[in-house]
C-alpha cells in the first residue's frame, strides 16, 4: 500500500511535489525517485519490472515535453500507472505532454491527468487503493466532503 | 470486485464494446449502463452516490463532444473513475471529448485514456483491481506476455 | 426579470465581475453565487431545477479547464443558460474550456460567448430579457449608439 | 414571437434545417432567409436594423469559414442573436468558423453554439421565447423530460 | 496613389504604426483611421463604398479577435484588401483573428499577411502600387538590397 | 498587365486551375508554370528575378505542406506575391501550408488566401491590376454584382 | 553499412515501405524489424545498445499515436536515429506521433521526418552515409538531379 | 569533418549558440554564419551549392516564423540538413517554424529537432559524424554516459 512517484528530471519536482503533500494528507507511504526513460533506461526497467514485488500499489509518473516516461513504465510494470503531463519550458503550450502520455496504444493505458495536474494524479492514487481498503475509502468521501465545505464558505463570503 | 461501464449514449457502444470485451476476458464482472449527464442528470446522481455501496470497484465512463459524464461522475463517487473520450460525429477532431475529460480542476480527477481508448480503460480497470489482488494481477503479467509473443510472431513472420 | 450569475470558483470573479457591472448599468437585477458543479453537485441540481421557480430569466454560468457547469445547468434548467469560458491557470490556453462548454450535444444548447467574454454575456442576457420587454431593448439600442460614439471619438482624436 | 433563421449560402441548409424542425416542434414560427455579409452587404445592413421592427424575436445565423455574418448581425440589432459554425468544405475542420463566430469583441455577443449544432440553435431560441412566455417555458420543460425518456428507453433496451 | 490605414479599436494602433511607417519610407501617401465592423456598421459602408472613388488605390485592414473589418470592406470595395491579424487581449493565441481573416469565402478575398505584421502590409501595398508604377517598383528593389546588405553586416560581425 | 501562376508540383493543378479560370473571366492573360522550391532552385532564382522584366505584373504561387515557394519567390522578386496553400495528401490538415505561407518575416510579404482559395488569388489579382486601371476595375466591380444576384436568386428559390 | 528499419507494429509496415524502397535505389543495405517500445521493452533494450555493434550505421524508427519507439531507441544508441510520425487509426490527425517523436528533451536528440515521411527518412539515412562516403554522396547528387528533370519534364507536359 | 551553423537572423543566436557549445564539448570544428533565404537569397544558392565541396559533413540551419531557410539548403545541397525551428517574437507558439520545417515534401528531407533544440541539434550533428568515425562515437558513448550520472546524482540528492 505504497505509491512511487517518479519524474524525468528534478526540475519536474515543484509541480510533482502536490501529489506528494496529497498522499501524506490521506496518509499513504510514498516513495520518490527520479527515474529517466531517456537518460537512464536501465534503471527505468529495474524500476517498471519489480515495483509490483517491492509492495507498490500504485505508480505516478510525471514528464514534460516528448513524455515517454509514463508510457514506458506502463509497458513493464503490471501496476496502475497515473501520468502527469509536465509543462516544461521548452514545451509547445503543454501540448507535447499531454499527447504523448495520453495517446498509448490499445494494450498499455497510462491514466493521464490534467496538465500539471500532479495532485490529482495523488489523488487517484488514493482513490485507486481506495477501491479496495474502507479506510483510504472514508478519507476521500470526507475530503470530497471538505471541498463541498470550501465552496460553500467562499459563496458565504460571496453574500456578506 | 465489479467493474461499471456507462456510456452517455446508445451510439457510443461501438466504442464502448471493447472495454466489456476485454473485461471478460480477465475474468472480471461488468455491469453496462447508459447515463447521460445532459438528459438523465437525477439517474446520474444516483448511480454516482451509490456505485460504491454496491460493490462496484472501478467506473468507466465514455462520452463525446463536451464530455461531462465522467467528470460529473467523478465529482459524486469517491471510486476511480476512468474517462473514455469518443470522437463523435459532430466533435472537432475529437480534441473537444479529450479536453473536457481531461482537464478536471484540482480535486476532481478523472483517470483519462486515449481517444476512443476503451480497451485500454478496461485493462486499466483491470490494473486497479490487480493492485489488491494477486489473481488478476497475474492474469495481467500474462497478458502482458501475449502482446510481447505478437509481436514476436509478427516480427519471424516479416522475416520470412 | 433577474439573472443569476454564478460561477465554479471564488478565482473566478474577477472576470465573471464584468457581466455584474454591465447588468447593473442595464438596470437588471442580478444574484451572484459560486456553485461548483464537481464540488457542490447537490447545490447544482437544485439551483438548477428551481431557478425558473424563483422569478429568473437567464442564468449566466463561468467556469475554467474541463467547464462543465454552464452545460450541467442547461442540461436541469428550461431557461437560457450563457456559458463563459474563464481562461484559468493550468488550462491549455483556454481551448479546454471553450470546448468543452460549446460543443454541446444535441438537445441540450448552452449560449456561448468568447474566452473570458463575461462582459458579453451581460449584454447578452439583457438582449435576451430586453427581446420580450421594450424598455431593456431601447437601453440596448442606446448602448450599442454609445459604442459606435466612442468609436468616433477615438477616430477624431486621431485625426488631429 | 418569430424566429428568423438566415444562412450565408443557400449550401448551409442541409446544416440550418434542423434549427426550422426544431422550432416547428416547439410550435414557434419562422422566417428563412440567405443573406450573405459578403454578397449582400445592403440586405445584410436592412434585415439587421430592421428585424427588431417587424415582429422578430430572436435571429439564428448560419455560416461556414470566416464566418462574418451573425457577428455582423449583432453589430446592427438589439436583439439576442445566435450564431451556428457550419464545417464548410474548404473549412480547416471546423475552427475557422467556430472563432469567427465565438471571439466577439467587448459590447457585441454573439451565442455561439457547437459545430453544425443548428437543433441546439433552435431550442436555444425556444429558451429566450420561453424565458418570457410560460406556455413556451412548458414546451422546453416537457421537451426535456422527452430526452430522458429517450435515454431511458435505450437503457432498457441495452439490459434485455 | 493612396493608401488607407484602417483598423477595429484605437488599441490597434500599436501594430498598425508599422504599415504608415514603412509607407512613409516609401514615399506613398497614407489615410489612417478608425473603423468598427461591429459599432460603426454605417461608416464601414460609406468607407468600403466609397473609397475608390476617393483616389485610394490599396485598403490595409487591422483587428484582432472575430476579426471581421478586413472580410467586411474586401465585400464592399473593389479594390485591393489587406488583412492585418492583430494578436488582441482575450484572443486565443491570436488563432481567430488569423482564421476569421484568413478564411474567406470564394469571390470576396481578402490579402492576409502574418500575425501582427502591418510592415509586411505596408511593404505589399507598396508592392501593389509598384506593379503598375515604376518610380515605385524601383524603391522596392532598393529596399529589398537595403534589407541584404543588413544581413550580410550582421554575418561580418558575427565573424569578427 | 499579365499574371503568372506557377505552382510546386502538377499535383497542384486541379485547385490552381481556378485562379486560371477566373482571371480568363476578368480577360487577364496569364501564364502557367510549375517551379518547384525544393526541385529546381535554380529556376526558382531565374523567374523570380526576372518576372517583372517580362511585363508580369503579379505572381500567384501555389504549394503545399512546408510550402516554400511563394515565400521564395517573394524574397526575389519587387512584385506582390499571391500564396495558396494547398491541402496535399500527407499535409496535417492544411495547417503546414497555411503557416509556412502566412507567416512570413518582416520585409517579405505574401498575400496570403484561404486554404485551396487559388479562385481568391485570380481575383485579388485582378483586384490588384483594376487599382490602376479602371477597365479591370469596372469589370470587379460588376463581378461583385453578379455575387449579389445569384444570393438574390437563390433567397427567392428558397422561399417559392 | 547499413540502415536498420524498425517499427512499432506490423500495420505501420505500408507507411515504413517507402524507406526500404528508396534505400534498395540508392544500393543501401537494410534490416528491417518489428520492436515495440510498449510490448517488447527487452527485445528495445537488447536492439538498441548493440545496432552499431553489428555494422549498423543509422536506424529509422516509425511508430504511431503516443509514439515512444524512436525516442527510447536514441535513448540507448549512440547512433543516428531517424523518426518516422505514422498516422495510425486512433490518431488525433497525427498530432500526438508527430509531437512525441519531436519534442525530445536535451541530449537525446530524434531526426524528425514528416508524418508518414518515410521515403525522406529513407533519402536522410542515404545522406547520413553519403557525408563521409563519396560513392552514396555522388548518387544523391544524381538523385537531386533526377527530381529537377522530373519536374522540368512535368512544366514541358503542362505548356504543350 | 567540419560543422555548419548558419541561421536566418542575428536574432536566432542566443537559441543556436547551444549548437555550438556542444559540438565544441564533442571536439567538432563548426563554422558559423548568417544566411537568410529571404534576405540573401543568391548567398543562399552559394552556400548550399558549395558546402560539400569545402569540407563540411552536415549542415545546421536554425530559423524562425515561416521558416524556409533549412529546407532550401536541403533542396540544394547533398548533405544531411538538420532544422532547428526557433521560437520566434511573432511566432504562432512556435507552430509555424515547426511545421514549415517539418513537413517537407517527398525527396527533400530535413531532420527536424524540437522547438529551440539547438543543442540536440549539435549532439545529431556529432552522431551523424560519428556514425563512420569511431572517435567521435565512443566520445557520444561516453556523453549518454554522463547524462546518465547526471540523473543518478539528481536522484541520490533527492533521497538525501
Amino acid at each position: 500500500m505504497k505509491v512511487a512517484i517518479i519524474m524525468g528530471s528534478i526540475s519536474d519536482m515543484p509541480v510533482m511535489q502536490d501529489a506528494i503533500d496529497i498522499l501524506k494528507e490521506f496518509g499513504i507511504e510514498t516513495e520518490v525517485d527520479i527515474v529517466s526513460a531517456h537518460r537512464t533506461p536501465e534503471k527505468l526497467v529495474d524500476f517498471s519490472t519489480k515495483a509490483h514485488e517491492r509492495g507498490i500499489s500504485v505508480i505516478i509518473a510525471g514528464a514534460g515535453g516528448a513524455a515517454h516516461l509514463p508510457g514506458m513504465v506502463a509497458s513493464m510494470s503490471p501496476l496502475p500507472v497515473i501520468g502527469v503531463p509536465v509543462k516544461s519550458s521548452n514545451s509547445i503550450d503543454g501540448w507535447d505532454s499531454v499527447l504523448s502520455i495520453l495517446q498509448m496504444p490499445g494494450g498499455v493505458p497510462v491514466a493521464t491527468v490534467a496538465l500539471n495536474g500532479a495532485k490529482n494524479a495523488g489523488i487517484l492514487a488514493a482513490q485507486i487503493i481506495g477501491s479496495a481498503d474502507n479506510t483510504v475509502l472514508n478519507r476521500i468521501i470526507a475530503y470530497k466532503l471538505s471541498l463541498k465545505d470550501a465552496v460553500i464558505k467562499a459563496s458565504e463570503g460571496l453574500k456578506k
